[in-house]
């Protein structure tokens, strides 16, 4: 090594010691005749002393190479916020390793800096403290979570990524195969066929931390290649997945110095979602919607003449200004709503708002009670169909939870949701920006591998509204961090499901054919788990956004600033990629052109 | 879990309890009205006895829960070769979990199926020994290496692989963007820009087990996608690399309880080409080659007037028959030679074949104690250009170690290749079957990114032919295993670089200008190395190829008869992903055509 020690490990023990250290210029500061450098390497900081005369070219994010001896700082001249506070360096030798030319961005005043140039100089960004935390603990939590996996048993292994198309939800990256002119390779959006596969093969449990991709449009907080750590299990059922997905949780938290208690609670989805309006409910703060249908079932108010009316509490609301009122009109149709009804408990124990005056006495008198509102407070309604109406009020739960700060940052709130439906509406998926997987009324909410609950195994394809399945997503502070399920693993209860989701019996058979054809070689019952590495990493340290816990992320929609990736292609690479291929047509019949196509795949 | 126990791990210990178990019915033995089963799952074996009416639907591989209670087999009935061998489980319930179908091929006489099939139906493969041992052993080994390197401080960080293109000796996968049409992702072939970036970026020490692509032409034994164990560390010169990467090799060998000596020995480049005729010489065996160019310096024989000679010698090999000499001519012609010139050492002390006669008295006096033969040996020669004659004679010396039986098969010989040279003629890298990077008469023989060893500093580019690099290889038993250098981290030497490499100013800045701006904001000395991580995990399993240790591999082509990837695309995917897109040409002039062209790009 070009040094001899750490500048970051120097303590009061090597004082008298000549050292070699290495690392970066960070702040300076000239006085009588010295200049101060503070210099920075991956361990941390030490203080350098150079003579002026010897320091007058050196500049911020030089490296250096420094020879000297460590001595005690002068009385008074001690740092105890720096683990090296109690020593300096003074240099004998100082060498310019590689010289720095004016940054384009300070790496002390990050806040400053767009998104744009932090991304684009992404290795300047890295020297800041906050990125570099960001993704050492990434690596000590990758380590974290494989340490409980392995001490289980779990196997890792590698699946492919040069695969074949399999719609779960979202577009395929496509890959050119130039060894098979017209046929294309996908990116995989999850391991998920492939880790079915290793259960067939009696690997019985598996792990990977996976590279998947999605071509999705512009969401926020979305990249096109994200990480899940992707994991299954044989002769495993529900609780079995959930105990291991809980120690995987609580070691990797134990990286923050925070305990998880376990078990986890758990919420069914139905309750979820009545309670919370939402499928991963925020519970570091514990406000809930309340069921008001029954109660304004004979309502004078046509808006409450509707199949669900729920209602939600906001502490203290009654004395917004109208301005404010009117903004969550405007917060309930960026979401779709017409708008979003209030009623304003006075202090003087009378209802305030435009809502109050079409409610009928009794409703009035009983509407504190019923919501749980006191003086003060002010209650927001939504009515219309279920899901639509929870939705909103989830929307506002977590708005008030944001605006009258019930949420402890320093809080992590876990919960299952288990008992998830089967199916939902095709139109439902699509509407939350999903695409829905086949052509039938109903789609899959998890994916269409996932196993009924016993009671529902007759009838899911006669109900499916109805049938709930072993689906269970794992949320934290109102993000889903992880999400599974147990599998189908016969073969007919898979067909049904597909033929249910409007796959028909040929297009299953080309696509999933060879998971179908695996289930008749004695496929083991199996589940599993993947958790949204990502998401994870991005809540343990506290970052914005999931590009802060990535090294090289990309913008959201999927450029990189740094290597100005995605880039045209010469007409030479297009060329050989056999992008434009056209199978020669011969004086045949069109079947037989269609097979020939065909085999250019199987070659 | 569905059950109690592992099957595997049943012992006397066990014996009065009730266990359940579950797993696939292995071999199945029928005597005396009951059925005794071999249970497989993870762990290995129980013998299961169940009566002959519950027994007779069950079938070879059907899934089977089976409560029962652990026995001690019958005297004379043990099986010492089974852990469990001591014991069975006579059921009293058995349930089957799933059927299967009868199998395409037996699970037990692997040797009779063919590959294809074999990757066909990869999820039973995967249910013999030998490919579960491999898959097994490949985890562990993963471990092995990230333990020595997170005990070194070393840093896991996940790299991008929809990138940028930057060529580097193998054609790119590409990726079309849907959100940036006519633009392109490439696969990386390696992470090597952006290991640099991260230690430009202060990480200091990273590594990453990281999926490469290289779209090649079908060569043996390689793969579309393969995985290399991929290091870089700052501050640190080559003896800090390959210490280093002895840790990680000691700790890896030692999954199968191999010992690796350490220092490794190493080689110059020059004396392994000189020596082994190779890069990556086999050192299980000790055969060298004599170069015999002044020894033959005024000879009369023609084909030895060569600008270079040398010899080989075959123990014994004076007795092969005439037929077997006549083989080593196609030998040597398959490998674009004109033959392989040979004398034979006669018992009677006369000299046979061919040469002999053209050769001097004293040529034939001095040549056994030259090339170090004894009566009854073969020598054989290669003349001509030095490159292409060791070539050759590498190859005869790997011919005469696999013919002769020199080599151990349970050894594994390690050795450093190191000083190797920084450039080689274009051509030479294009006859190798490398696309030789840039467009000049040099290419790097390691990559462009490669530091000259400071004595050829100043002269790289008026003498490439001469000038040393800091790059160095690991080889076992004649494989290249792993191949790393200490970085050029300055602007300015990387620019003369490239520009020898005939990468243009231009060219440079669009393909690594992201690189060199970095290089200007204080990039510290860096080197690191990447290790073959198929290759190696091969070597462990002593598997004849990497395909054995990948969980899905792809054949020569690039085909998955699994999944049968690549496959054709629908219409709308294509459409969809942006392929045929044509940026629309407007009224303006060419420039300004193609500056909103580029723009697409940066959207």
């Amino acid at each position: 090594m070009l040094r001899t020690h750490r500048a970051g490990d120097l303590r009061e023990d090597h004082i008298g010691q000549d050292v070699t250290l290495t690392g970066w210029i960070g702040r300076r500061r000239d006085h009588g005749g010295v200049a101060f450098l503070d210099l920075r390497d991956a361990s941390g900081v030490a203080q350098v002393v150079v003579r002026e005369e010897d320091a007058h070219h050196l500049r911020h994010e030089f490296v250096l190479k420094v020879t000297g001896k460590v001595e005690r700082r002068p009385e008074g001249n001690e740092n105890p916020a720096l683990p090296t506070g109690d020593i300096e360096v003074i240099a004998s030798e100082v060498e310019v390793l590689n010289p720095a030319a004016p940054l384009p961005f300070q790496l002390d005043e990050h806040s400053e800096v767009g998104e744009e140039a932090r991304l684009r100089y992404r290795y300047l960004d890295m020297r800041r403290a906050e990125t570099s935390y960001a993704l050492r603990l990434r690596s000590k939590v990758n380590q974290a979570a494989r340490e409980v996996l392995l001490n289980e048993d779990f196997v890792e292994i590698e699946t492919p990524t040069l695969t074949r198309s399999t719609p779960e939800g979202a577009r395929d990256f496509l890959v050119p195969a130039r060894l098979a002119p017209g046929s294309w390779y996908a990116l995989p959006q999850s391991p998920q066929l492939f880790k079915q596969l290793l259960m067939v093969g009696g690997m019985e449990r598996y792990f990977q931390l996976a590279r998947c991709y999605r071509d999705e449009d512009f969401r926020a907080d979305r990249q096109p290649e994200f990480t899940q750590l992707d994991v299954e299990m044989s002769f495993a059922d529900q609780e079995d997945v959930i105990a291991l997905a809980e120690k995987v949780l609580v070691n990797v938290w134990k990286q923050i110095g925070y305990d998880i208690e376990t078990p986890i609670k758990r919420l069914t989805y139905r309750d979820s979602m009545a309670r919370y309006g939402s499928d991963k409910p925020d519970l570091r703060f514990d406000l809930e919607i309340t069921e008001m249908t029954e109660y304004f079932q004979n309502t004078p108010f046509r808006v409450f003449q509707a199949p669900y009316v729920g209602a939600i509490v906001m502490k203290g609301g009654a004395s917004q200004p109208r301005r404010t009122l009117d903004a969550w009109q405007e917060f309930a149709k960026q979401r779709g709503a017409k708008g979003l009804a209030y009623v304003l408990f006075q202090e003087d124990g009378s209802l305030g708002g435009p809502v109050a005056k079409n409610l009928s006495d009794d409703e009035k008198a009983g509407l504190a009670e019923k919501v749980g509102a006191s003086a003060g407070d002010c209650v927001f309604f939504a009515a219309g169909d279920a899901k639509s109406s929870r939705a909103l009020l989830g929307a506002v739960r977590n708005e008030i939870g944001d605006r009258l700060g019930l949420i402890n940052p320093d809080e992590f709130a876990f919960v299952w949701v288990v008992d998830a439906p089967m199916f939902e509406p095709a139109g439902d998926a699509e509407a939350a920006g999903d695409v829905a997987v086949g052509h039938g009324e109903w789609t899959a909410v998890h994916h269409a591998f996932t196993s009924p609950k016993p009671e529902f195994l007759d009838t899911f394809d006669t109900d499916p509204g109805s049938a709930l399945s072993y689906g269970y997503d794992i949320v934290c502070n109102g993000n889903e961090i992880g999400g599974g399920s147990i599998r189908i693993h016969q073969a007919d209860v898979q067909q049904r499901v597909f033929k249910l989701m409007g796959i028909g019996e040929e297009e299953a058979q080309e696509k999933f054919g060879f998971l179908l054809e695996a289930f008749k070689f004695g496929a083991p019952p199996h589940g599993g788990i993947a958790f949204g590495w990502d998401r994870i990493v991005s809540i343990l340290a506290k970052t914005d956004s999931i590009r802060d816990v990535i090294a090289f992320p990309k913008t959201g929609n999927g450029y990189d600033p740094l290597t100005a990736a995605p880039a045209p292609i010469t007409p030479q690479q297009r060329k050989e990629a056999g992008v434009d291929f056209k199978p020669e047509k011969k004086a045949k019949d069109k079947d037989s052109a269609k097979a020939e196509q065909a085999s250019d795949t199987a070659k």
